[in-house]
Parts: structure tokens; sequence; C-alpha cells
């Protein structure tokens, strides 16, 4: 069962990090192990916070205008081992342990399951 | 020398793909041998029709307001290999060849170069 490890991070790289107009930041999710793209989703600042502070994945859900805890409800929680902000700031990529099935509600591992340019 | 491969899709697999209220969705490219995550910029549903006829990734750049082939300044251009969509329709990811140097402006391979939890 993986742990959730706290990341301690400086003043200055979480001033680096830019918020679009709504307060949000595109957040990657990557396996670590597998290097599979899972998900991207959203956080604010404050999700941000609790996300290193926890060492689990904590996203703003938009659609529903709450803090999303992943894996609250599935109990397919993402384990946060690194996190990385992009040359512009404004786009996050963490690499994480993902719990359980999968990190989509779908039940497939990664939310990218369908690609175009395949019969479907 | 990487060469670019056109995607056909259908007119099903477009029409799922969702726009924000600028008409843009961010698109995530993906090392398709490394596994690295390279980048995330965003397209409009024009850049998008284009990145899968020439193969290419042509992004709609924010800051500019115009279409952005990548590399056609940077001689980097990224060959399009594999191109997904995500559960909800509204992110894209892509496995590319990634040209030359890299995919960022700053010489590194990677944006997301910077890491938390490091001094820097």
């Amino acid at each position: 069962m993986p742990e959730p490890l706290a990341l301690h991070i400086t003043a200055e790289q979480l001033a680096a990090v830019k918020y679009d107009s709504n307060g949000l930041v595109p957040a990657i999710a990557q396996d670590i192990t597998t290097r599979s793209v899972l998900m991207m989703a959203w956080m604010n600042a404050d999700t941000l916070r609790a996300t290193l502070a926890e060492g689990r994945m904590v996203y703003w859900s938009r659609s529903r205008q709450e803090v999303w805890r992943k894996g609250d409800t599935s109990g397919d929680r993402q384990f946060v081992r690194e996190a990385y902000y992009d040359c512009d700031g404004d786009t996050l990529l963490f690499k994480v342990d993902q719990e359980g099935r999968g990190a989509c509600h779908t039940g497939e591992r990664s939310c990218f399951y369908r690609a175009f340019g395949e019969d479907e």
C-alpha cells in the first residue's frame, strides 16, 4: 500500500504558479511506474497546497465547484511522488502512485483510453 | 528524421471534443519513446484539425493569439504518432516524436524541468 509523502516547497516555488482568471491551474497526473498519463484536472491555490501537504492529489472540481479529494469516494487515491511546474508556471505535472483500479470513473486505468484514428 | 503521419478521424470523434468558453482545449504532448511529458498547450478546432491532417503539433498561442505551428521557428517540431481524447472529451493527449533538442523554449527537453520540493 503506498503511503502519502508530503513535499516541502519554497514560497518562491508556490509564488511561481500562475492561475487562470478562475483561479485554477491544470494538473496532469502521470503514473510514476508505467509513465502513462492518467488524467488532467484542475487545482486552485488551496487544493495545490493540500496536495503537497497531504501527499495525495486534491483537485478542484469545476463541475461540482468543490474540493475533490481524489479517491475519497472511489477508493482509488493518487499518492504524490514527484511534482513539477512548467517553464511558464501555468501547468503542473505530478508523478503519482495510482491506487486501486485506476484514475478514470469509467473503470479504465487512464482517462485517455480513446484514440483518434481508430474505429470505436 | 521522423515523418509526419496524418490521422484519419471520424466526425463523431471530432464532435466529442469539448472546447472551453474561449474555444480552446488543453493538449498534452508526451514523448512516445521516453514517455516523458514534454509540454501542455492549447488547441482550437482549427489547429486540432491541422494537427491531425498534417501529423505535427499545431497549437493556438494564447499569448500571441495566433496559430503556433510548433517548431517552425525553433526547428524542433513534434510529429504525431498517437492521439487520444479523455473520458470527458475536454483534454487531449498526443504521443509525439520530438525533433531536435526538445520541446521547451528554455532549451530543456521537457517544459516540466523544475520540481517542487527541491532547492532551486
